[in-house]
């Protein structure tokens, strides 16, 4: 039975660009791949275009199933789809795997063409911009040469507002769901304790963890575990879980004895089995380096002031992670700048992960706003 | 050069504990030690007498100096002393290592006689009645029958709260600061994610670590870095550090960048040389299983009615590990069952930190109320 509301089954693609790209950070990618998907057609004028972004865990697989009987649907299946908010109907939809990924597209785990090993501790620290920066290449080789929209969702909103100041004339609207001017001490902090998880496990080797044929589970669990924390509201998790014992008594032991623990474990078990370490290193980096006022003397507005698109900004109540003040702050720098904004604050019990829940009022805020773009 | 506000030169004592103690999850320890230290003088009737009781990492070390250059005294020398709010001209205040501790008490790392070796994995789960139980026959050991006050924050605010229910007719006052009616989810997955960083680190060995002369340092580094989290605020790590580099540039790499990073290497480095892993495992463990209302559905009035002290509750508007919310449910239960309680609810910047500041509102607050008791 097919669902008239999915974009039905997708097949990945890889783009390949054999011009070297420049890092920020000073290094250069003599050549990679992009891994990407995309749903609906582009138009005859290439206008109707719609760049979706992913945040720290996420992939190109953003909407549909990869075969008939797949269980897991793109991420953000429940938002886009022929009638859902990100009309596929309209809009010609792009995923796209980020470099230093681990699904697809060039990262740490694929093979170094220098050396024939994998990239591992070697692969460079990528940031939001050089995110950005490929992937205009990509939008290059699909004939976009303005998006109708770039989206995203937390490090995803980070992108989508990137893309306003890197190519404020590439980017009709920007989306900016869930997201942050930059990150907080407090933000860092998590990142870190992440991160020493990670590397200070002893099957990290350094990052070049693939030659030893070890992964480094111990520390991609803990990061993982520590990351749904952050995810989630203390009321959210209070509600899904509380005080429940797993079973009925308490054990006095040190094995799972409270729900909430069961589930941590489950979430951390789950991701150390199929996520690569090195990539949660770099997208963590990302996240910590994205500070676009950094160049201002840390004045957002005058950080902001090329940006020529218009915004729809999205926060949500109970979202610690990236708080509502934190969305307002760009909207406060967009308005200093006259730029056309749209602010919506929705009242939320999830979090963070609100931006991936299919709650109507927010799929109706942005479903209301792209109904206005051209 | 003397300190006349400081309580001097001190010598901890050890109490041995020849009885049995049957603890709450079954186990039966067949006999301990408390290392305890005192200051000021026991009155002839036995009456000014108060309990110190310590949170997570906390030690019976609670004031004054070990020796004329140590430059560490005491974890809450700022409040206790002559003439400090718990003003040891007037008390003779107590301090106390938990049973499970790592700082002379019998725990883990304390040889068990029946085996010749460190307890370790062995070493019973304690909880906070057990800790009220052991603490009491300390009591009966220096003479007092009833307490002027029992004291404590955070995880020694609840231990404040239990002698009231376990013996109360033994503790006039109760001093219950930064404290909660028992862990919120959150709360839980916090300890959570710390244990499983200790337990799944290789050099645990079941808890074993002490016969293979190794430390699971990895660990409780990273449980004590996630820990530093959540005692401060995000707010007070924005004004300490905030998003300054360590050095003036960005390196881009995954040294330390930020200060922040810098000053949690640093705490976990320091905590994970000295503290034991197997008391953090089991102090969280007590913190998880604090939960006066369990035995009474939940109603945490019904719980309290047993007490007959008088109470002062105080809490920092920026704890977001306990939050004043929580306090004012102690608050709740304790009104409901007509107790006498002053309410403290104060504006401090520093987060659950804040109960070991020597913020002058706070110390008037509690100096205040000591005053008043006779």
């Amino acid at each position: 039975m097919s669902d008239s509301s999915s974009v039905g089954i997708v097949v990945p693609q890889i783009a390949h660009f054999a011009e070297p790209l420049a890092l920020r950070s000073g290094a250069i990618l003599p050549a990679y791949d992009l891994v990407y998907e995309t749903y609906g057609t582009l138009n005859a004028a290439g206008t109707n275009a719609v760049l979706v972004c992913h945040a720290l865990s996420g992939t190109h697989h953003v909407a549909g199933k990869h075969h008939e009987n797949d269980k897991h649907p793109g991420w953000w299946d429940n938002m886009i789809g022929p009638g859902k908010p990100i009309d596929t109907n309209r809009f010609f939809v792009i995923g796209v795997n980020n470099l230093g990924g681990c699904h697809g597209s060039t990262g740490p785990v694929s093979i170094n063409p220098a050396t024939g090993k994998p990239w591992g501790s070697s692969f460079p620290i990528v940031t939001v911009d050089d995110w950005v920066l490929a992937q205009s290449r990509l939008a290059d080789r699909l004939g976009i040469e303005c998006f109708a929209a770039v989206v995203g969702g937390s490090l995803g909103g980070m992108q989508a507002l990137q893309w306003t100041l890197t190519f404020p004339d590439r980017v009709r609207h920007a989306l900016v769901i869930a997201a942050a001017p930059n990150l907080t001490a407090q933000n860092i902090a998590f990142n870190e304790v992440a991160r020493q998880a990670i590397t200070t496990d002893p099957d990290f080797h350094g990052g070049d963890f693939y030659e030893h044929n070890m992964v480094p589970w111990r520390g991609l669990r803990i990061a993982r575990m520590l990351g749904h924390i952050t995810y989630l509201s203390d009321d959210a998790m209070g509600a899904k879980f509380g005080r429940k014992l797993r079973s009925g008594d308490i054990k006095y032991s040190f094995d799972v004895e409270f729900e909430m623990e069961s589930y941590l474990r489950y979430q951390g078990d789950k991701f150390a089995e199929s996520f690569d370490a090195n990539t949660y290193l770099r997208m963590t980096r990302a996240l910590d380096y994205f500070d676009p006022a950094a160049d201002y003397e840390g004045n957002l507005s005058a950080a902001l002031a090329n940006a020529k698109a218009d915004f729809l900004v999205v926060s949500f109540t109970s979202d610690w992670r990236f708080s509502p003040a934190r969305s307002r702050e760009i909207v406060k720098a967009l308005l200093d700048n006259e730029r056309d904004v749209t602010y919506a604050e929705l009242t939320a019990a999830h979090g963070h992960d609100a931006f991936l829940m299919p709650d109507k009022h927010y799929h109706d805020v942005v479903r209301a706003y792209l109904e206005n773009v051209e």
